[in-house]
C-alpha cells in the first residue's frame, strides 16, 4: 500500500493522488480510514472525490475544492491557541495556499489566510504587519517574482516557510524563478520547499507551531 | 554601511564578507562593535581575520577557521537547554557544518556536530537515531546525492533544516543535485536552505529553538 | 524497418511504439513474429493492443497494462536461478517498475516487485534487506529525491542499476531530480539508465545475471 | 579598430575592454581621443590604466576604481536638472551600480547613489520614499534575491531599469536568480538589462532622462 | 480582491486573467468599473469575455480578438502626440504586439504596428528607418533568435523595449533563446521584458512617452 | 573518520580527497592502512602524495601520476582470470581511464586499457571487437559527443558501463553533453556512472566481473 | 504579408505555419501563388491542407502526410544529377527527413532517404557507405544520442548537416541530447541545425549541391 | 597516439593540445611531421610552442599567436581560388577567427577576415556586402547575442557556417546566449558548429569551397 507522504504519530494519514488509478485510491483510502485516523488526499481532482463519495462508505467525507483536497476527520484534533499566517502574493496563489490551509487544519491548527499582498503593492502588506509580527511561524505562497518571502522575513522573528508556485509565465519557467528567489533571500529565517508544495509548507509550520504550543502547555 | 544580513533584536551584527576590501570589513566591524553587540563576520578569509586583528581594537576577537568566520562575543547569551543536532554525509561537508555552529552558538545555542553519517552507511546515522529524535530541531548538511535530509526527515518529528552543499563533481552541478534533492524530500518537514547556507539554516533553527524554550519557561 | 532498440541473439524483438501509427506498428510486428522469437512492444497504448489483436494474427499476445507492453511468447525460455529484485519508492514508481520486470521476464528473468519503500520510511526497506543481499543484481526505482539507489546500494555488495522515474511535480523537473541524485550515490555500484527507462534497466540486469548463470552452470 | 559598444551623436566613445591587449586599448583610445570626444574604457583592469597613464598622452585621463572603467573627459556636457537615482541592495552590487554613475555622468547626467536598501530592511528603502518619486527614470541594481526592483516599481510611477548582479552564491547561479526575479517582476514599468551591466542601464536611462529634459526646453 | 498587474494614478485597472474562474473575473471587472475607471484584462480567453458581456453590465466592454484583451472604456484619455512604434519580426508575434497595442491605447498612446519586419529580410525593416529615429519609445516584439532588438537599437537614438517572444521551437526552448539575444544586445540602450509580456513593454513606453509629452507641455 | 566512498568486506579502503587538508588524509590514511587493508587515495594531488611519503610510514605506498591515486597494496588480491577492457574515445580521457584501471586492480581485476577509439574513426575501434566480444563488462570512457558508448554498447552483448568525461569545451558544458548522450543511448546494456567518475564504474565493473568469475569457480 | 522563412532568387516561397490561422494561411499562400512561384508550407496539420483544398484556388497543391508539408510545384525544376542522402537513425525520425527531402526535391534535389540505420547497429549503417561517399554533401536525422552523425562524419570527406531531433524522452530533454552531441562531434565537417529543423537542413544542403553542380556545368 | 581531430586524405595532421603535456605533444607531432604531412597543433598554449621550437627538429614550424595554433608547412597545397570570408562581430571575437582562418589556410584555402561587422552598426556590414555575395561560402564569427549569422544570412545565397563564441557576460552564458541564437536563425541556409570551433567551422567551408572548386576545374 502507498500512502506516499506519510506523517509521524498522531497525525492524519495522507494519500498523494496523481499517478493512481480511481480504485487505488478508493482501496487505500478505505485501508486508511479503518485504522480509525483522519485522512487527507492531496491533488485530488474532483472525480476522484465523487468516486470515493459514491461508495457510501465514508459518512463526512468533504472535497476542498480550491485544494484539490479530500479530507475525512474522524477524531477531531483540539486546535492550536495560536494561527498560523499563511500569506499570498495573488489570487492565482489560492490552490496552493488552500493547500496549505486544508493540511494544517487537519493537523489541528488554526491558520489566517491573508490573499492578495503581493510586493508590488507595499501598502496592503504593512497593514497586516502587527499580524505577522505575533505569529510562532509564517507560510508564505508567492509565485512570478516570488520576493514577498524576503520581504516578510524582514518584517518578523520568528520562521517563515516559503512556498513557490508555478504561478506566472515565460521567465518564471514554471516557478523555478520564484525558487531561485526565495532560496536566495537576504532575510535570515526563511527556508523553501518545493514549488506548489502547500502541503509539505503545512506540515512544517504545524511542527513548529505545535512544539512552541506543547512547551507552552508543560 | 553595509551588513548584508541584518537579525533582529537580541541578535549578532552580522558582516557577509565576500566582495569587500580589508577596510571596509574593519570599518563596519569597529561600528557595529561600538555598540556593544556581538559581532560575527562570514565568509571571512584568514587574511581578513588577519588584518582585523593587527589593528588590536578588538581583544576577543577569534577566527573560526574551518567555519572561514570571525567571531566577537562581547555579551555572554544564555545557552539553550536543548542542542540542535548538526548532521553532515561527509567530512568534506564540515565547513558549512561549522559555519551553522558558529552562527547558532554566538546565538546562544547548544549545538552537537554529528559527522561522516551518509546514506551508504546507514548503521553510522542510526545509531545516533535517539539523539535526533529527541531535538526541538535538526540541521542536515549534505553534498553530491543530498539524500540525508530525507532519511533524518523520516525517522524523526520534528523540523528539519536542509542545507544542500557544493561538495562533489561532474553532475553535482555545484550543488545542484542536493538543492534538488533536498527539494523533493518525500518526508514532510523538511525546509531547505541555499547551497552551502550554513549560517542561513542556524538562524532558521535557533528561532525555532528559541521559540520552543521561550514558550516552556514562561 | 524499425525496431529501434534491437537486442542481441537469443532475445526477444522490440519495438518502441510511440512516433508510430498502428499500422506501421502492426506491419513491424507481423514481420518479427514471423521469424518464430518473442515480440516485446514497449510504450504501447492500449489502443495500439486493440488494433494488433483485432487482426487475429496473434493467438497468445497479450497486454500488459501497467507496463505498457504488447507481449507475445513463441518460444519459451527457461527461468533463471535467482530472482532479480525490483524495489520502488512509491506506487507512482509501478509502471516503470513494470517495464522492467515484463522486459526482464520475457527474456527469461524470474523477478520479485519490492513496492513502496522510499527512504522516508526506512523500517520498511530494512524488512527486505536479505533478500536485497542475496541478489545477484538489483534494479531500483525511483522518482522525486531518488534517493533509494544511494540506500539499497549501501546495504549490498551487487551491482545496483537505477532507474530515475518522472514522478514528482515543480522541483524534481520531470526526473532531473532523480536522474541527478542517482548520478552522484555515494554508494559505489549504483550505474545509472535514462529517466522512466525501465526496458532498459532489465536489459542489463538481465546481462549480468545471465553471465553469472552462465558461469555458474559450466 | 573596435569600440564594441558604441553610441550615438553626442555621447562618448566607448571601448569594452576584455579580451584585448594594453597595447590594443592604447592604441584604440589614442585613436577615439583624437576626435576630441570623451572617451569611456568600461571593465578596465588598473594595469591597463596605468599602462594608458603611462604614455603620458592623455593629461586629464582618471580611473573610477570601484567602477573599472577609465574615464576621458574632453568636453564638458552640461548637467542634467534632474538625477538619476542608482539604488543597490547592498554594498556588494556597488561595483555595478558605481559604472551605471560614471557612465551616466559622462553623458551629463547627475547621479545619486542609495546603497544598501535591500528589501530585508524595508524601513531604509522607505526613508527614500520622495526622492524616488520624483525622479524621471531610476535604476536599480541587486544581486541574490533582486526582489528590490519589484518593491521600488510598485512605489513610483517613472520607468524602472533593473540591473541583475551576480552577487551571490549557490543557487543565485551566477546571477540567474536576480535576473529571472526582475524579468517575473509584478511592478509594470520595470525593465530589465544583463547581469551586472551598469553601463547598458546607465545609457538606457540617459536617453529616457535627456529626451525629457529636452522635451521639457523646448 | 485581486488585481495582479496594478499601476498607478490615472491607469486603467488592469486584471490578469489566467487562474481565475468566470465568476471571479466578473465580480472583480464589476467591482473595478464601478470605480469609474477603465478596465483591461489580460490573457482572457473569448469564453470569459462573452461570460461578461452576458451579464449585460458593461454597455461598451470589447474583446481585442488577437490580444486576448477585454476592454472597457468609460473615460476618454487624450491621445499622445506621438506614436509608439511597435515592430514584430514575424506574424506570429502578432498576438503580443497586439497586447502591448491595446495596453498602450487604453493609457492614451497612439501606436503604429509595424509587422514582419525580422532581420533576415533587412529591406524592410530599413524602409521603416525614419518612422523609428522619429520615435520617442519603441517597442520591439521578437520570438525565435529575437536579434530584431539589436538592429532596431542599434539605428536609432531612442530607449528601445524588447519583448522577446515564445513563437519557434526546438533550440527556441519557450522564448529562452530570444530572451538571451535581448540581454545580450551589443545596442545600448535597450532593455527587456518578460517572455511574451506584451504589457509590461507597453506600461514602460507608455511611461516614458507620457513623462516625454507632459515635460514637452509645461 | 571519513572514508567517503566506503566499499564492502574484502574491498580496498578508500578515500576521497578533494576538499580535505594534508593532515587530515594522513590521518585517515594512517587509521585504514593499521587495519592492514589496501588503501586507495582518489583524486590526490602529487602534492598531497609527497606529504604522506614523507612521513616514512607507509613502504610501499605508490603514486598513480595520470590517475591522481595514491595506491598501497598490503594484501595480494588474486587477479582475475577475465581482463575488464577500458576503452576510451581520446588521449584526453585517459586520466578517468586510469582511475577506473587503477582501482580495478587493486580490487584484483585484470584491464585493458584502448585508447583513442572515437567513432569518428570507427576502423580503430572495429579492429578490437573480438577482445569486446569475449569480455564480462566493459567501461567506455569518453567525453565530447560521447557517442563511443552506444557503438560499443551495439556490437557486444555483455554489460557496458559508461563514464562521460569533461573533456571538450563550448557546449560540451562539462561534460553535460556525453552524460545525455550515455543517458539516451540506443544500445541495450549500457548504464552510466557521473561524469568523470572512473571509479565508481570500476567498481561497479569489478562487482559484475567478480560475481560471473565466483560463480564460474564454484 | 508574412512568409516567416523566405527563400532568394529561384526558389519557393515559403509559408512556416504554426500561429497562423487557416484564413491567413490561404490568404498568403494564395497571394503567394499568384506570383507563379513554387509554394511550400511547412509544419502544416491536415486541417489546413483541406481547408486550403476546398477553396478549389489550387489545382495541383498536394499534402505530404509525414512531412506535413503542402506543396505547390507551379514551375518545374530541373533536378539535380547527384543526390542528397538524407539518412535517419530510427523510423521515429522519418518526419524531420521527410520534411528535408521534400523541401529539397521542390528545390530541385534529388534525393535519397536511407532509413533506420543508427549507430547501435553498426551493420546497416556500414552496408550504405559507398553511397555516402560519393554524395556532395550529406543530411543526417537523429534523435536520442544523435551519434549518427559523428559516425557518418568520419566515413566520408564532403560537408554533413546534421539535424537532431526530439525524438526520445526522459534525458533527451527535447532534442537537446542530440543537439549537443552534434555540436561537440568529433568529425569534422559536421556542422548542425535547429531541432528537428528538416526544412533549414534541405536549404542548406541544397545550396551547397547546387553551387557544386552550377560550377561542374560552366 | 592521439591525434583527436582527424581529417581526410590530403589534408593536414591535426593535434588538439589541452589536456596533454609538453611531452605528449612533442612525440605526436614528431610522429606526425615525419609522415612529411602538414601539421597543425589548436588551442596550443605559446609555451607549447616554445618547447616544441627548442627541440630545433621543425625548422619550418611557426605560432599563430592569436589564433593559439601551431603550424608546420611541409607541402604546399595550391590555393583556392575564391576566398573564403570570415565575418567578426567584434575584435574579441578575433581568436575565434583566427583558428578558422589559420585552419582553412593550412587546407589551401585563400580566406579574408572582416572584423567588427556588429549589427549594432549595420552600416559596416553593408559596406561588405558584395565581397559576401560573391562567396562560395561564408563563416560568421559572433559572441553575445550573436544576430550577425541571420543578417549575413539574409543578404546572400551562399551557405553561411556560423559559430557561436564565449565572448560576452551574464546572461550569455559563456556562448549559450549566441549559440541559441543562431540555432534558431530565420536565414535558411546557416549551420552551426561548437561553441568557439573556429576549427570545424573552417574545415566545413573548406569541404564545401573545395567540392565547388574541383566541380568547376573539371
Amino acid at each position: 500500500m502507498d500512502h506516499h507522504r506519510q506523517i509521524r504519530r498522531g497525525y492524519p494519514e495522507v494519500i498523494y493522488c496523481p499517478g493512481k488509478t480511481n480504485e487505488q485510491i478508493i482501496k487505500i483510502f478505505s485501508a486508511l480510514a479503518a485504522k480509525g485516523n483522519n485522512v487527507l488526499a492531496t491533488r485530488a481532482e474532483e472525480r476522484v472525490f465523487n468516486a470515493l463519495a459514491e461508495t457510501g462508505q465514508f459518512a463526512d467525507v468533504r472535497y476542498e475544492k480550491l485544494a484539490r483536497a479530500i479530507v475525512l476527520e474522524q477524531k477531531k484534533v483540539e486546535p492550536s491557541k495560536s494561527a498560523i499566517p499563511i500569506v499570498t502574493a495573488g489570487t492565482a496563489d489560492l490552490p496552493v495556499a488552500e493547500e496549505a490551509r486544508v493540511t494544517a487544519e487537519i493537523m489541528g491548527q488554526r491558520t489566517e489566510v491573508i490573499c492578495d499582498v503581493g510586493v508590488a503593492g507595499l501598502h496592503r502588506l504593512l497593514s497586516h504587519v502587527q499580524k505577522l509580527q505575533d505569529a510562532n511561524v509564517i507560510i508564505v505562497v508567492a509565485g512570478m517574482e516570488g520576493a514577498l518571502a524576503s520581504v516578510v522575513g524582514g518584517l518578523v522573528s520568528c520562521p517563515v516557510i516559503a512556498v513557490p508556485t508555478s504561478v506566472g509565465y515565460g521567465a518564471c519557467f514554471e516557478g523555478l524563478s520564484a525558487l531561485l528567489t526565495m532560496l536566495n533571500s537576504c532575510a535570515a529565517g526563511v527556508s523553501v520547499v518545493n514549488i506548489d508544495n502547500g502541503f509539505s509548507a503545512a506540515v512544517t509550520a504545524t511542527l513548529i507551531n505545535r512544539k512552541i504550543e506543547q512547551a507552552g502547555s508543560k
